[in-house]
């Protein structure tokens, strides 16, 4: 619990350098990794979030709908510290997006797709890449790892924006 | 923690009786309320669920919303046990909504909000009642009577409901 709100802390810090917001598209994890992020205060973190719990569990459908979300939120546009968004702090358009789609149990898994699989996909801009996961455990155990798997990809992918700024 | 969950417990039981979902708009809980209703696996649940972190906490924005989703879903359709839903288990159209907006803190208070001013709205069906709850603590702890605040509106409401039908 702690670990979560420490990963949602730093990365409260980085979009805060980047004035940076995070769309959430969540299935297996109902909202979680937009509650992650709203524990920390402040004018960053998640504007918009959605929750789906009868998304289809694919690789496709995640990256999909992190694609489609980050460019509803304008992460298409320049993003602070390239082109023209050069030199204008505060008018950053960056934009991530984070969407998830799993198995989380106890029902649902099947050979192909056990309890445990997850896809997360992440849009920063106009990139999206996907990844699948398998994570061991209970529902709630899939959850946790899930929203944790989550943050990171957020942090990673915001301190590579941070240094591309640099 | 453990109360939460099993406040989602009991309202799943619920739900599943009346073959209902909930639909949830979420400022101040940033998705928690989702959260805690999808920790119990089942097709019941949330199906759709909203965070809007820069929705203005007022009554009236958590009651319009709570009006919009409950339609939105459905809600204004006849239910179950009453006209012509009667005897079509498994057709129910009973759908809840809630909706909360309110100032978790640290900052946003104010004479007229202070931090831990939050309001609750309910959709059933085509009825919205709203209510304003003030709770004391730290973000977090506003945060969790919150979730706790509206999963006890929502059992009692799928109570009612589960009467009506009886």
């Amino acid at each position: 619990m702690k670990e979560i709100t420490q990963l949602a802390a730093e990365l409260g810090r980085r979009l805060q350098v980047l004035n940076a917001h995070v769309t959430t598209a969540e299935s297996c994890t109902g909202g979680g990794i937009a509650e992650a992020i709203t524990r920390i205060p402040g004018e960053f973190g998640v504007v918009r979030g959605g929750i789906c719990h009868l998304f289809q569990p694919a690789e496709n459908s995640a990256a999909g709908c992190a694609g489609g979300i980050v460019r509803q939120s304008g992460g298409g546009q320049p993003r602070g510290g390239r082109g023209h968004g050069q030199g204008r702090p505060g008018k950053s358009l960056a934009r991530f997006a984070v969407a998830v789609s799993g198995v989380a149990g106890p029902d649902g898994g099947s050979p192909e797709k056990p309890v445990g699989t997850v896809w997360l996909a992440f849009g920063v801009g106009d990139e999206v890449t996907a990844e699948r996961q398998h994570f061991p455990g209970n529902r709630d155990e899939v959850r946790r790892q899930t929203v944790k798997a989550a943050l990171e990809g957020l942090l990673r992918r915001a301190a590579a924006e941070i240094e591309n700024q640099g």
